[in-house]
This record gives C-alpha cells, sequence and structure tokens, in this order.
C-alpha cells in the first residue's frame, strides 16, 4: 500500500511498524529525520502525580510532551496508532531503583495505572544545529554525548528531587551564541543552553570525565556549552527507588508523528 | 502647553528642543529613558555612497537607522522637528582624520552636500539587559564601556575598510545566554554578541587595557561578552581621513522619537 508507505515514510509510522514487529531492536538517531524523538518514563499512577508537578517545575530538563491517561497504552496527541507497550525498540525496567529487565516489548508488564511520559529530546535541536551548519561534536566523534551532574539543583516536587543533569557541546563562540538563537527556538526539547564556559561553576570537576556518555574532544578555541538533559529525570527517579518504573534504554527513543520543526515557538 | 511638553516627555522633543536652545551640552546617558538614542556619522555626498555600502555589508557594527537627504538637515523618521545641526549635545569635527573642534552647533558647517548617518547604539539593548535584572557593569561603576580593535575585518566597500571594534559586558554564564536572547531581538542596535569567552580569540591581548573606554573588572564566575561596536564607522573613517566628517562627541548621542522597544524584531 504505497499511500500508507509515503504517509509512514513522512510520519513515523513506518518505523514504528518495523520496531512494533520486532524487527528493528538498535538505536534510533538517524531513522526518520525531521520527527521528533522521545526520552520516556513510565511510572505508577500513585507517582505519576508527583512526577508531573516535578516535570512542570523543571521544563529545562523535564519538557514533558505528552501524558498517557492512567493504563492507557496509547498516547494520540504523537501517533494515532502510537502504542507505547511495543513502539521503542527497548527499554528497562526498574525495580526499587534496580535495573531488572531491558526488553523489547513491555506488553507483559503493563498495568492498568501505569501513566506515560514522553519527554523531549536533544535530538531535535541538534538536526537544527546540523541544519545550520553547525558540527555537533559527539555526532561527528560517532559517540553518545557527554553529560554530567551538576551543583544546579532542580526544584523539588513530592518525592522527587536531585540535581539537573546537563549534554555538552564543544562549540567555537561564534557558533555558540548562534546556538543560544537556535536552542531557544525550541523549549520543549530543552531551549537555551543553561550554562556557558566554566564548568567548576556548575560542579563539573573534570571536564574529561562524563557521569554519563563518552567524552568528546575540546578544541583550542572552543567553548563547553551545557544543555539541560533528558537523563535529569531518570537519574531523579533512580534516587526515589520507585517500586516500578520502565524507561526507554539509551538511544533507543520513541519515534513520534511531530515534525521537528513543529516544535518551534518562533 | 501641556500637550506638547506630555508629547514631548514621551518622544524626544522636550530633550531636543532644550539641546538646541543651547541649555544642555553634556553626556545625553539616562536622558529620556525609552527613547531610542543615536550614534551620528556626517559626510560629503562623495564619500557617503561609498560609507552606506560598507554600513550595508556590516550591519552588526553599523546598523544605519536612517539616512538623510544630501544638503538637509532633517530626519524626519526620527524626529518630525529634528535638525541635525543643533540637536545634539556636542559635535566632533574632523579634517583630513584630524579632530579640528568640538562645537555644539554645526549649522556654521552646514553644506548642501552633506549626508547625515545616525546609527544605532547599545543604549537600546542595555535598557533592554537592565530591565531583565542584569546588571551591565560599566554602568554600575559610573564607568565608559571598555571597547577593543579585533583581529575580525569588516567586509570592505569603496574607500572603507578596517577591523570591527567591539565593546565588552562581563557576565555570569547563564546571563550571558539570556543576554544573547535578549540583543538578538534588536538587530539594529547591534543585535546579538559576536565572540563571548576568548579575547585572544578576537585578537584582544589584554582585556584590561581597552583600546576606548574604560576597563572594568571581570569577576571570577563571569565571562567577557562582546558586542559589535558603534565605535566601529567612526575608527573606520578615521583610517580614510576625508576632506571632512562630522560626528557626535562620546557618549552625547541624537535622541530621536523611536522608542527602544519599537526596534524589538520579535
Amino acid at each position: 500500500m504505497n499511500a500508507i508507505t509515503d504517509l509512514g515514510s513522512r510520519t513515523g509510522l513506518r518505523e514504528r511498524l518495523r520496531i512494533r514487529a520486532g524487527a528493528f531492536t538498535g538505536q534510533t538517531s538517524g531513522l526518520s529525520p525531521g520527527n521528533v524523538q522521545a526520552n520516556l518514563v513510565i511510572l505508577p499512577k500513585a507517582l505519576a502525580d508527583d512526577f508531573l508537578r516535578f516535570a512542570m517545575a523543571n521544563p529545562k530538563p523535564c519538557p514533558v510532551l505528552a501524558v498517557s491517561e492512567p493504563g492507557d497504552p496509547r498516547v494520540p496527541s504523537l501517533g494515532p496508532d502510537l502504542d507505547i507497550r511495543t513502539d521503542l525498540p527497548r527499554y528497562r525496567v526498574w525495580r526499587h531503583g534496580e535495573l531488572v529487565e531491558e526488553p523489547t516489548d513491555i506488553s507483559h508488564l503493563w498495568r492498568d495505572d501505569l501513566v506515560s511520559f514522553p519527554i523531549g529530546c536533544s535530538f531535535s535541536f541538534e538536526e537544527a544545529l546540523i541544519e545550520d551548519g553547525i558540527e555537533v561534536r559527539h555526532i561527528a566523534c560517532g559517540r553518545n554525548v557527554p553529560m554530567y551532574r551538576t551543583n544546579i539543583p532542580c526544584t523539588p516536587a513530592g518525592v522527587f528531587h536531585g540535581p539537573m543533569v546537563v549534554s555538552m557541546r564543544p562549540l567555537k563562540p561564534a557558533d555558540a551564541i548562534r546556538a543560544v538563537q537556535i536552542t531557544s527556538r525550541f523549549p520543549s526539547v530543552h531551549g537555551a543552553p543553561v550554562h556557558i564556559g566554566l564548568p567548576e561553576a556548575i560542579g563539573i570537576a573534570d571536564i574529561g570525565k562524563p557521569d554519563y556518555g563518552d567524552p568528546v574532544p575540546i578544541g583550542p578555541g572552543e567553548l563547553p556549552v551545557f544543555w539541560a538533559c533528558g537523563v535529569t529525570p531518570q537519574a531523579v527517579i533512580a534516587q526515589t527507588k520507585p517500586e516500578l518504573c520502565i524507561t526507554h534504554a539509551p538511544g533507543c527513543m520513541l519515534i513520534t508523528d511531530l515534525r521537528n520543526s513543529n516544535l518551534a515557538a518562533l
């Protein structure tokens, strides 16, 4: 059916169908170019209300793109067919803060009290940077983005509290200024940087040793530029050790029907 | 006439009338809050066409707000009554690149081939920074802004060429990011910074020794942030040594009827 295939190419449908069928279980970087990909956090309803208030209070690290109804595996605003139980290539299942399973489908774990939170991801703004001609170092190096725990506290809400995690991209100063302009247009995928130039001022002792991801080289004449990172909610949830939490596996994101350009505030 | 007085308070008229009458010959910083103040360059028609092309090619250091008709001392788009010969508190008269006079009125020098270029000034974006709660160091210190010749070449046009001059404001990194957002809204008054954090990368050997203006302290945890500066056209004109050039005296700007908020692109 060519009509569906073509629609599926423009939306995230084609990739979701492939992933849903179990035919793809890898990282989603580069799939469905132009489409919004999302981090995922799934929590029982008993914790979900606190988590939503936490995310609302910390929109730069936790930009919530949608919230499902409790027990409903659909998130229709991100894709009419979307099934959160099957449409990510790989998941991580956490029980009391311990990683217990990395399945490619969570249908067997589904409960009528689970609430899904797709959360904005830096893939969207990185695409805008690259389209503007700015090199994104970790992509150029074929690595994961370096991420660091900071001394910037998130605003606590209910049981959730902890420091902000940031991702870092080294840029020439003029590119850093341009990157502030570009990413300011995308508040729902972390928005403008939170820091530039002085890692020690936000509690980063050694820029060469990220807490998550891989180190990348910083050239002479470049500044490290820091964005609030979608790993923050996972780090915060790990501290609260909920009886059950399900997230995406690193790099294995939810591909949505939204276009990155749809997210531009200006 | 209260109606005129009130209008004059909201526009730049009241201050222009006072200056035109010779009752005020000082610096204009802080006068007519919210109104656009402008740098001024006046050149003979024989050079004015080259200068306009130079300014168009270098909009960040030379954001032209208006161009007068040759020989016409009015600039009606900036104020219906405005007379460029009398409405600045003090002028500088340059002959073959030499400063020869600092009059408070240039009526005696007026010629039917002179073209006026009011050029955007950082006062406008500094007001926006201060309204956002960001300290502008040289204002807090009661000094002139520090300015530096850089190794960034302007795009040449006709006889005009030379390096960009930049002004510097030290800011905490988060304020620097906010300042990029704020000043990006004002492209006609220098717009976003051109550099941040690494003075040596733009040819500034000693940040403590500005080429124009006064040094200001840079605190630990602050970055120097650099904007293209309206001194650039004056520095470039000084190199070409025209038979006649008239500019504003430092700090003695043209007060216009435009509101700073009128200049916001967004």
